[in-house]
């Protein structure tokens, strides 16, 4: 059993994914956590607060989904690490579809809600700095600002194509295909410059 | 001075820019636009209707700044055509950040509102192909289906870049360079598979 704070925190990355955060209403989100809003704002100081602890809540949980696998258990190469966790986000189970949801409707409220952005800006350099750390892995002999910008660019692409899936634009599979495929590119790129045959260290 | 309906939209694109769809009611829309309700109804059977519309009057907006200049006046190689047409999109301009803005939330928008979903594919389909288009005239070698994979990913980088840039995550000069990178970065992947030197062609 959650503790009351989790079960509130819960409830409100499902609401968000159902109606967006402008449709986040306080006494729907009472009932949906079954709890009183009084608790809520014991909790929660303001509504911003309960948007900036959602954000986070939601990120730790996509942590969780897409954590590489204890590699002492099936240690894989490098790039199949990377694929995992980018992936991971790009499946059509009922918690990534609304933890997807969920982030992709927090990002572009906080296009118009800047007490959003902040947290936002910290959520989305951590989710760079561990997508480096898993290309740095992948091609060690790039610098750190190379793979920086490959996470740069891997993430963000994982953005668009999240919300081009979630909004209809784009099959999921399709999807898939087209991360993966940026992978490549990016990997290969990086294999190039530094001289070697296509994809030999991989 | 443009008629009634192009009032309308343009005040509906502004509007939307500013505080979001889910900000836009029908009377200060009439009040922006300087008309009277009546006549908003008049154009627009319902809000569905107007935001379809809205959709289709920022994409034709962004083609016309987006436009790849008349090639008798300065003839480019085609991968500047291709830059240019990308790159005009992430641009801190009062026009561009309203079309982008707006453009943003429609899609975010459509992850809760089926009725713009169809609207929405296709344009984010005829934008692909126009990209495509480009793509295929900097790398003729490639296939028909790599060039059109190849737009997918850039134009969703575009859209996650721009999100990223709109919300306060990454500043512009930085999602340009980001993008005008991933250009390079799919181009010389097609370079490379052909077997010619790297940019060689281009």
């Amino acid at each position: 059993m959650p503790d009351r704070r989790t079960q509130i925190l819960r409830a409100a990355a499902r609401l968000i994914a159902r109606r967006g955060v402008r449709g986040l209403r306080i006494g729907e989100l009472a009932e949906e956590a079954g709890v009183s809003t009084a608790l809520i704002y014991y909790h929660f100081t303001d509504r911003a607060e309960l948007l900036r602890r959602t954000l986070e809540f939601i990120n730790e949980r996509a942590d969780r989904y897409t954590a590489v696998r204890d590699p002492a258990v099936q240690p894989l190469d490098p790039r199949t690490d990377l694929e995992h966790a980018l992936l991971l986000e790009l499946q059509d189970t009922p918690e990534v579809r609304e933890n997807s949801t969920a982030w992709g409707e927090l990002r572009a409220s906080a296009v118009f809600r800047p007490d959003l952005r902040e947290d936002l800006a910290r959520a989305s350099l951590a989710w760079v700095n561990e997508t480096a750390e898993l290309i740095a892995r992948a091609r060690p002999q790039n610098t750190a600002s190379a793979n920086a910008a490959a996470a740069e660019r891997l993430t963000s692409l994982l953005e668009g194509l999240s919300v081009r899936w979630l909004s209809g634009s784009l099959p999921l599979d399709h999807a898939r295909r087209l991360l993966k495929e940026a992978i490549a590119v990016e990997l290969a790129d990086a294999t190039r410059g530094s001289g070697t045959a296509s994809g030999g260290t991989l």
